[in-house]
């Protein structure tokens, strides 16, 4: 077994993309180096999807729309088993149905990006944008001691940074990572500056590729007996130990002397920081602290602030998944209480308005009451 | 629309019988009075789906293998529609699978019984017990804003207790309810005691069946609108906090003046209850604390038991799923700090052993130390 | 092994039914005790399904609108192989869909009938009637050696009674049987008279069920050995030498003296039915042969007619698929050469009319010229 | 609309392969610029689809094991429509899973290669030789009025070249094409001799692509109005006729002055072959007619040595497919009488023996009795 290392290749300077935030995520995936994209059309995620179609023929590379997110996980699946970088653009009921094949990928140690493009749920629901998969990325990722980065862009802009990020993680890790958009964002068009280096992936020396120095590896997820099973499971626990230790990621706005600290991430971390700044024009000390990471939720940048702040507005375009994100990881951090846990929260395809989020701090109450399950 | 109202039979007083976990959990269904299955085999689940078989033809009932878990969950979902008891025995690669029905089911409110008799993954696995699926089950349960009563036995008679009463609560409260064993149960052979009453199902007002009564209603997960959605997902929750309300359950073992409680549920609350016992001999006032709905976590009967254990100590087969409904629980309710939370912890088709209890607890610190993700 | 017999139940005599054709043959298979209905829905077949639908659950039965029609032939093939009577109805696309499954069973020697009432095709086509399937139904009825009994009812009468009849033929012969309708047949309503019999089936001593003396059945269709395969097709063969040497059936009207005979089944039969009074009219000797079994073709009924006719005219609404069954009955017949063979032909839902088949006759040629292909 | 025109390159000369006859074939879909592999792999075509997996990466080209055969069918139906040369390897069963995507290409006038290596059956059968599926390619190709150029190589050599030859076809008529080899011709050996010139396909001008000429194209099958069906049904079947008349082709083997005529294709023509030599050095005027296309039958390269030859002898492996193409043809073709047609028929997976042949043609009867069905 050998490695074929990556190469970074310069990016000549051009002049910065005005793109819908999808296609900002194709384009990332694109210069990340990816060549294979699976997947099945779901709105609102298509736009990113179609772009892929558009461009990857002319770059050797392959679209395939499956006939199912089943079949599309799967290809991922292979994909990444061969050692090459693949990707698919999903929203929540296709996002469910690629569960099974995620922990498949988990067990087998394979990387692969899924950007998914959250809708309004659960079931069919509407189109709108929603944050209905925060718990399903960070908890519920299929059967099992399962666990992937989650990335959470809230700009055209971080959709292709962190697109073009998820893939070096991803291999890095040996571990599918996520990138959580929701309908909004994927839709917003911004403008987008490239990169300065482009990358060529390599080929890792675990991949199954044809040649003889990878035709003998083996990539699998089972292990029948129950030691080497748990042998198995101790390894990728140590794998999340150092993710959660080194990928812990967070944006700070205004957080310095803050005593109230929003916390919200991709499209309504929008409206907090409008919020943020009519706060402070009122001379309220409020800050905002994005998770750009969810999963490994960033406590370690979130502990030196609560010496100041002494409450939280989680502001969420769901029933508090972030939320419990949010309290998962103070309770494992062992904050000692004294914090006041408060938020903002719209669902259904509805945003938190900015007015919302100020009102809620101002008022030192949640604007909608929403008893926490 | 009118309902027809469900009839309570007296059932004659007959010898317990011999059977195994997943065999108790059939029988339970049957004196639920559902007859209807659809499912697809899956070890260590299978020998349920068996009997199954076996049985509902001869009561007039319905088994369905599909061709798929996918099938399966949708035709739940159509049995539910048309308000009649239908359940599905699985395993944790195949509830994986039946995810994105779950959701469509929730979102449409409408009733089923789901038994996964989780084995140990991720991926493939093993067929080994885990308590692999229990933030898949309390967190991960499709996209969009979900919840599911969980109920979790720790023996045969619970097994079919729980399967009726899952039943009773899938259509009280119009929700999917999951019934979580693990392999070790599922196969485990016990003695089990029937009830004195079993089930002659109704039919809801809200059924969509074939009489001039229930023909013109409609079922479906679809809000085109923002606000309506928004709306539905508000009624959602607040039958989530009625559960939350109502349904929490727990069985308590020398939790009178304990200073230690062990936490601890399925399979590996047997080995727990062992512990206590010999600790309890050995003068240290430990206690069982054994959730009987994971959730909603049952922190109502555990807040009394805090004021005097100042310690926890998890008991799991996973790598810390229960812990963490645990913290959430008590990270909602506001405890204040000082309480311990330590841990026993094995995977991969390895149950924790009495002896690794008792040593835990005797030590102070967790047998096995894993890096809580 | 051991056989229950099925029994014949005389029923009383009622009025007549008033019914479409789909709905004919569904009852039909009702009272020859078919209580298993697999199929998924498509236009012009879905009355009948519908039907099913409607009665089987009052019987006991079982009603499953399968997730394709892969899915049902396959529970076509389970149902079956347990010796139970099933049916489907279908049209066009899904019976191309059912042909491997159908080899299957073919192999395996499985009875089950299957509706097919025939739309005009290639590919979607549309829901128009055609005779596009009869040489699918005789030559090309899945890989392999295989052939089916196709019965060719062309009144709704019919469709009743060799819907009844299909299932007899079935078991008698362990092989599917094809009823082969068309979209205007299926969807005309006519009168229809009941049976004096009905059938309660029994239990073939091969069939695979669940009591000691059939546990221990093996049904497959798989043949290792070369020689055991030949073995086994030379025993498929002789069943379909059975079959022709006692399965022929026409029904002649007008045929005594003919010196031209029209050939025509289903609806284009009618056409001709009228066609021939018009011609006996004016004096022309013209007869209607019409097969009733179109695989065999009865070409024993037709011999005799045709040392007297020297002229056939074959009716269709297909490009000439009837005509090569004939064509092929008669070269294996070695019937001597100097018979004139002539048609009129329709195609994509258009029906030849009682006018172009007088025309063609009188005029001698075919009213509508078409290349053989 | 505007064509693309193909280009035909030189090949260098070089020295002959020693290659398998599936991987022949796969050779001359690649020599005739096919640059798209849909299939599911199945015993024994896959060495074919091996060879295709291996060489298209670096030849730009796509490679896709589909989820089933019904997935890669309408694969091939996708790529065909855009106008790019695509193709499969399959047997039998597999085959059987395509008719109704098939008829779906026929019907909407898409190009695209089927390689059907035959194996015993029906139903699963055994992986021997047999010439199972003649009627199923040459009668039965899905639902409607449906036709498809059948080529029938019997060399490694021919592998190669009725690949590559079917491409052209598929794309002269707008149509697919079969190339039905078996699985002992598909496993044979043998030296191949490469063409003097390679294809780079151009682009038709109403295939459905991505540039501004061709975006607007329509494909599609349906008709909904029943005249617009019968028109383009009629279009079809001219385009039959046009095959029919151009594109016969037959190989004749010491045919000049042969009073018995044996008559085969793919593998029982190389015994039948043999044989021809034994009879001739027995002064028997025998002589082998061998169709390499199947479907149209080449009756006119045959009728001229009727004049003489009053015997044929049909030699196969399987109970008479070959033999029912020839009498349909014979019929339609008006040959009077006074030809006796005899044959010598294996199954199964074993194959006539050059011995069998020769017994047959001494004696005047057919070396083993099958009822003509």
């Amino acid at each position: 077994m050998e490695e074929i290392p990556e190469i970074r290749v310069p990016l000549p300077e051009c002049r910065p993309l005005v793109v819908k935030g999808t296609q900002a995520s194709a384009i990332g995936a694109l210069l990340a180096g990816c060549r294979h994209f699976f997947g099945y059309p779901i709105t609102p995620s298509t736009e990113g999807a179609e772009l892929m179609a558009k461009l990857l023929p002319s770059l050797g590379g392959t679209f395939l729309q499956a006939v199912s997110e089943l079949a599309a996980v799967n290809m991922m699946y292979g994909c990444g088993a061969a050692g090459r970088p693949a990707m698919t653009f999903t929203s929540s009921p296709g996002f469910s149905l690629m569960l099974e094949g995620i922990s498949y990928m988990i067990g087998a140690e394979l990387p692969g990006v899924f950007v998914d493009v959250m809708r309004a749920g659960p079931g069919l629901g509407n189109i709108g944008p929603e944050q209905a998969d925060v718990k399903l990325a960070c908890r519920g990722l299929g059967h099992g001691c399962t666990h992937a980065l989650v990335l959470a862009p809230s700009t055209p802009q971080e959709m292709l940074d962190f697109t073009m990020l998820a893939f070096d993680l991803s291999f890095r890790y040996r571990n599918p990572v996520v990138v959580l958009a929701d309908g909004y964002l994927g839709q917003m068009t911004g403008k987008v500056t490239l990169p300065r280096e482009i990358v060529e992936p390599g080929l890792p020396a675990w991949a199954v590729s044809g040649d003889a120095a990878h035709r003998g590896n083996l990539v699998c997820s089972i292990e029948l007996k129950e030691l080497d099973q748990e042998a198995h499971n101790l390894k990728l626990l140590e794998k999340y130990a150092r993710i959660t230790e080194r990928e812990q990621r967070a944006d700070l706005f205004c957080c310095e002397g803050a005593e109230v600290l929003l916390v919200a991430c991709t499209t309504p971390a929008r409206m907090a920081k409008g919020a943020v700044r009519t706060l402070r024009a009122e001379g309220i000390a409020a800050g905002l602290f994005r998770p750009q990471t969810i999963w490994p939720f960033p406590v370690k940048q979130l502990l030196p602030l609560l010496e100041r702040a002494k409450r939280i507005v989680v502001v969420e375009a769901s029933e508090g998944q972030l939320e419990d994100e949010l309290r998962l990881a103070l309770s494992h951090a062992g904050v000692p209480s004294g914090l006041e846990i408060g938020h903002v929260r719209r669902m259904g395809g509805v945003l938190p308005s900015q007015r919302e989020i100020v009102n809620a701090v101002r008022r030192r109450r949640p604007s909608r009451k929403v008893v926490a399950a």
